[in-house]
């Protein structure tokens, strides 16, 4: 059995787009993610406990922005490779530079950083494509004093559910601001956390029966795929714990104390998810202890059939050697039943072997 | 001896509920454990140092609840899949809608919050069933002025040698307050993950002794079982030292001074018992290595029965094969002596062989 | 060589007494430990600096005690199952039932807790009994105004040395107050921490030149048992420098400045054994290493031994083989030198494997 | 196939020039790198928003400088042997000797020392030569009021695309501050370990594909470089994260609470980094289990041809040795149809050992 | 090749003299390291800008020591075991008798103490002996407001360049008090500690090619040695990066803010030693993963040669066997061609192996 390449495409992994940022000046907006073309598409949502509007694919001109509206806005930002729309709308909603290139960096780890106006925070939504491959998309909100402004790559988002509750007054999210908004979004973001959680669970439930069952190279190739990708999803949401974290010790006045509370709830979660990662760690570094279990389990098993079937057959050849041999004077050869004696002989020894290695318990 | 599936049952898990929570509001009661069905059952013990009574299966409407009552109330819900039930009783006492989400959500680890009115806390009753698997328990306290509301999702529990205190009004605790009977329903908790640290420990004991008389592949299944089995019981218990931690420094004024002393206790054990779980840890550890070296060991053996095997009589059915050629001219077979001559040979060759391999203590 | 059960017996383990306290009310004192039977015994030695006077095995009723004697008193009780006495003691002293639990609760690990007129603590003797077992006995102290209460569970102990000081007015204890003797009690346990670490430093040095020159199984299983010790000792010496450092920060009356200078030199002695420990435990996990190093070099030369048998002798078989064939038509056979032919091919064949094994470095 | 050095040559390290400062006096300018020879090259960029003008290969007293000069200077020194020039320089700008030790001392780790008039920064230049290996350059920045001297030893460096800024009035350094120049200088430096970063995760991707394919002896050498590579690069990077947030709590007046933003975001990049780093160093231990299990597998796989070909033909070989015999009186040897039968019992334990080593799944 | 004693002798480890110290009284000076006899030697060197004397082998009463003395005082203390004599040096200038135990005490780690009057330093000179062994020697400095007491065990140290420096005026120690003297003597052993990282960074370099071209038993040997090295390095140098830490933030008036300037360029260097030594730590081990990864691929190269040769000519051997077979009838044994058709036959079979092996790359 020869080790194949494993069918499974080792993941290709495009060339990272950071070098196109080499140089520039900071604070210059650099899509740096693989999901590029076409303009950035714009959706605003307004509510509040009595109104509800939505506002869609208009242009920048089209966002009638106060300050301090009555309502709370959902500003929606589909595509960040156009890099002129996110300058622009930058300068309309006063962002610093900094923020606006960190929204195009789509190599960016998690943050929130707090301005003067408004709180910024980079996030990454994971979820499966259909080859059940973990993807991760790129995610940035700016909490602003009646509105959320929310910068995502693709159409698809895992706020649906939120939308829906908007638009069917479900729960208390219309008789609150934007803070709670704010909340409601990263809150969905962690929720959809559990969902690759219980996918890298159900890798490992999968491997640990095949390296019980049916140990091959491609498992161990399996297992360290599994391994990275822990690794990879343990780096996007790990620190978003201790974000939370600072959010809930922040004296911001865009938070208010009501909807600190459920903060610490979403941190809850994190701690959760943590702790599931951290043991989903640990049990991938298990699987390779078995693995190698298993495979020295193996080999002594192999090594035992050709202990036993060379030391039992070995001096039996022997044996029938000696009376192959062509001397004139060998006086076995002659006796009547030395041919009889003979086979007596070897299946003494062929019984006494066979005992042998039970004892061992080789047999 | 092929390697078969062992005969424990790998743990089927259950896909996770959580997802059942995905999209709803925050603060949606839902319950994500699995043992569902039935109505929630309430009963209410009130006691103070001369009054002692039950009310066993009541209904909401029944519990004469006084923010401010002269007795102590122990009231206790069981079955935590009746949503609606934890909802109006949520209401009733004026619990957050958080809260009573995380009373439904079994998948919560344990935490203790303050509210204004009251102290939340979740916690995990684990005990072995009859097959002597773990079995975890959710349960959630609300510690109030005058009383404890305990939620559990099934009838038996870990505080029957509590509930026969408050009757027979042994020890302290008709003398004290709801506090000191939070603190003593903690303490039932913590005391009984000590009979879980003596079942690994007893694991850990035979597995050890199997390791070491007969390291079949079965017992690697058992030792990873045995570290899943640390990782997940740790999860449980390892954060509740650091909760009562977090309740010593409490300034709330629903536990008094003297009770802390008793959580300092009861802290005490929440140390012991994490070291005990280090321990664990790094002795299920050793076991694989014990394995591995066993294995190396009998693999060692295998090879040297075969080497000896092969390295004495290869050569003596060599010998016999020169002299089973048939070569017209061949002094030696007309020898008189020819034929012992070539006996002596392979006797004295077996002979050094034999003395060689005593030499290297193959032997 | 079958692997033979080793000799070394495998310390048998006790079942855990824990349940003996499981569903009593906190503060019910209940010996946990081993060494049962017997009253507590009691003896008092009172000095000052021109005062001495002991008296042994007396009664509760016989000690005189003030809270504020002009003498330091050091009480001494041996034996610990006597839970009654406890008690009694207990009262006599008013000391809190939290206390007196865990002065009998020998699986207590190490701590110090301050009261208001007591400071309490809890540490582990540690020696070395006939078999060179580690023995770890508890021991508990209480340090008062003007006399130190002393718990132990056998009449032996590590205080000898600070008895004869006493006695003989060597050194400073005599001038010095309870305080001071608490100190000098800490010291003596710490002191003996020394042998034990010596005692394991020995075993890691003898077993270091065990795995070298004849590693058994019965080699792996006593590395397993020094790696259970260093975690044992371990976990009851450990706590024990930041014990000190507790009692150094502490604002308590009943220790003096000058004292904590004393302190400070325990607990710098803490410091040392706490790195020696985790140096053992390093080297410990390097003797598997080394010993399963030493098994693959061992295999490699067991098999090095079959290949170059196995290649030299197999192909001069077939040699001999070929010539041993009944063919008519075999005309070798008949050549006049055709035997001392094949020997000079086989006897090349035998000499160019062994140049060749040679060059490979196999021989 | 013997195991032959590989063709990549393990990286001589030169000793360590740090003996040359031994027994010197603290503060004595002393060169402890590589790149000797020649004198210091000084040249200077002076800019504000309207000036712009370049002094290149001056000599020290050509520097027209003032503590508080309306310009911005850029003061560049390449080459740091030169141990006269360097003390000469720490001389007119009033540099502690320490700070020139320093400076010299290529063997210096990353560090940042606030003095009263100026900061003091040591950073690592890294980038790749034309073998593809990791350089090193030692970079030492001193900001002053108005000015910044920058310290290299070689001419090359990462800051080309600053200096086209600066000259073509791009972003804002031009009506920036000295401390911009800092921050732009910092942000060059931090920008280019993305390109090792990429290199090293180049490396581990062909590795991964190697191991798999062609697990060679020369591929864990490589493995292990990489992982020393990892180390190494991680030494000089790893510190800058957390010295630049001591930049960030700083209090020096020299750096604008504007300037704090940028620094900000250097210091998000280095955490990135860090992470970054940290994963590949898991993924390079992940690589040696990878090619140990590969071993393993191969080992299988050579040891099952070995058992199945021997356990089918010596037992054959053995029957006919049985019948090869010479004794008088064997009658099978004279059946009509001896010799058809015993090839058919021959060839029926052919496909019995056939079978079974199909049922075995070993072929 | 059995497998032998390695030449290099395992360090005998002298018994521990902690013993000497068990039971007495705590402040009692006993020598405990191995460098016993002889008196204790004392020698003076005061300067100042102007002044330089010494006074060699001098008697304690000898000293003229003021509390305020013009001069800085070098007082020199050689040879540790006399005991007495550190007891009435100890009285002369008032030292704590704590502080005498641990000058006497060689057992004693790294640690600063401050006093009202003095501070209090331990540390470990490090430096190789003729056989290229590592060597500690015990190291006690006591600062005082104008003199500093140095007491080593042996008259060698690593001050020479120091005495020059003062001796010949050179750099500005003769301008300064005695708490730069305390910087320049740490400086001095704190540089010689990079003497000793260039040892181990070149005994990891030498293992590295011999793993690499002759991986013998002798080798895992000398690879565990280093790792013990490393250990036992890192105690006495790792400790001492803390301490220079805390004498920073220390307010005692002994300390200048000048020299604090210097004592963080030695805490630089600390830093930098502490780094080296975790980057050691970690190749060493990686050297026994290189070793055992080396092994392994030995093993598989000795089984291809088995595998190969056996798989070659037992089937061979089995034809041959068979045509040796003495049937009566056996047809073609009497085919003219029938001699060389079954050469035909074995050399297809051996080209067929050869190709089958050349395939699976095992030639
Ligand atoms: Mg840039
Ligand atoms: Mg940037
Ligand atoms: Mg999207
Ligand atoms: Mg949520
Ligand atoms: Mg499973
Ligand atoms: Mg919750
Ligand atoms: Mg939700
Ligand atoms: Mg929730
Ligand atoms: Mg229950
Ligand atoms: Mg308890
Ligand atoms: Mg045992
Ligand atoms: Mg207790
Ligand atoms: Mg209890
Ligand atoms: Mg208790
Ligand atoms: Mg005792
Ligand atoms: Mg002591
Ligand atoms: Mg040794
Ligand atoms: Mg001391
Ligand atoms: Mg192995
Ligand atoms: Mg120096
Ligand atoms: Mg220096
Ligand atoms: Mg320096
Ligand atoms: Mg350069
Ligand atoms: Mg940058
Ligand atoms: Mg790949
Ligand atoms: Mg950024
Ligand atoms: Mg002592
Ligand atoms: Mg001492
Ligand atoms: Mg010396
Ligand atoms: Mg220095
Ligand atoms: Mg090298």
């Amino acid at each position: 059995m020869a080790i194949k390449k494993p069918k499974f495409k080792l993941r290709t992994k495009k060339p990272s787009k950071l070098h196109k940022t080499m140089g520039k000046a900071p604070g210059t907006v650099t899509y740096t993610g693989q999901r590029e073309g076409g303009q950035s598409l714009l959706s605003v949502i307004n509510y509040d406990e009595n109104t509800f509007n939505i506002q869609e694919e208009i242009g920048l001109n089209e966002i009638d922005f106060h300050q301090k509206s009555p309502f709370t806005s959902w500003i929606d930002v589909v595509g960040l490779s156009d890099e002129l729309f996110i300058d622009q709308l930058g300068k309309l909603f006063q962002i610093n530079p900094l923020v606006l290139e960190d929204i195009a960096n789509t190599q960016q780890r998690p943050k929130i950083d707090e301005y003067e106006n408004y709180i910024f925070g980079v996030f990454k939504m994971l979820y499966l494509n259909e080859n059940q491959e973990i993807v991760s998309e790129h995610l940035a909100l700016i909490l602003m004093e009646s509105s959320v402004i929310v910068f995502q790559e693709l159409k698809d988002d895992v706020f649906d559910g939120l939308r829906e509750r908007i638009k069917t007054k479900s729960g208390r999210i219309r008789t609150r601001g934007s803070d709670y908004l704010f909340f409601a979004l990263l809150d969905a973001v962690v929720d959809n956390y559990f969902v690759i959680l219980e996918h890298v669970n159900h890798r490992i439930e999968v491997l640990e029966d095949e390296v019980y069952d049916n140990p091959t190279n491609d498992v161990v190739h399996r297992i360290q795929e599994l391994k990275k990708d822990v690794l990879k999803v343990r780096r996007q949401i790990a620190p978003v714990k201790e974000l939370v974290g600072r959010l809930l010790d922040s004296e911001s006045s865009l938070i208010t104390k009501d909807t600190k509370l459920f903060l610490r709830d979403v941190q809850d979660h994190c701690i959760e998810i943590n702790e599931s990662l951290q043991i989903y760690r640990e049990m991938s570094m298990s699987l390779m202890e078995m693995y190698m279990s298993n495979m020295s389990n193996k080999m002594n098993e192999v090594m035992k059939v050709l202990t036993i079937m060379a030391s039992i057959f070995i001096p039996l050849t022997f044996i029938a050697g000696v009376y192959g041999m062509n001397f004139d004077n060998m006086p076995e050869l002659h006796y009547k039943h030395g041919y009889p004696i003979v086979w007596g002989i070897m299946v003494a020894m062929f019984l006494g072997m066979l005992i042998y290695f039970k004892r061992k318990k080789w047999l």
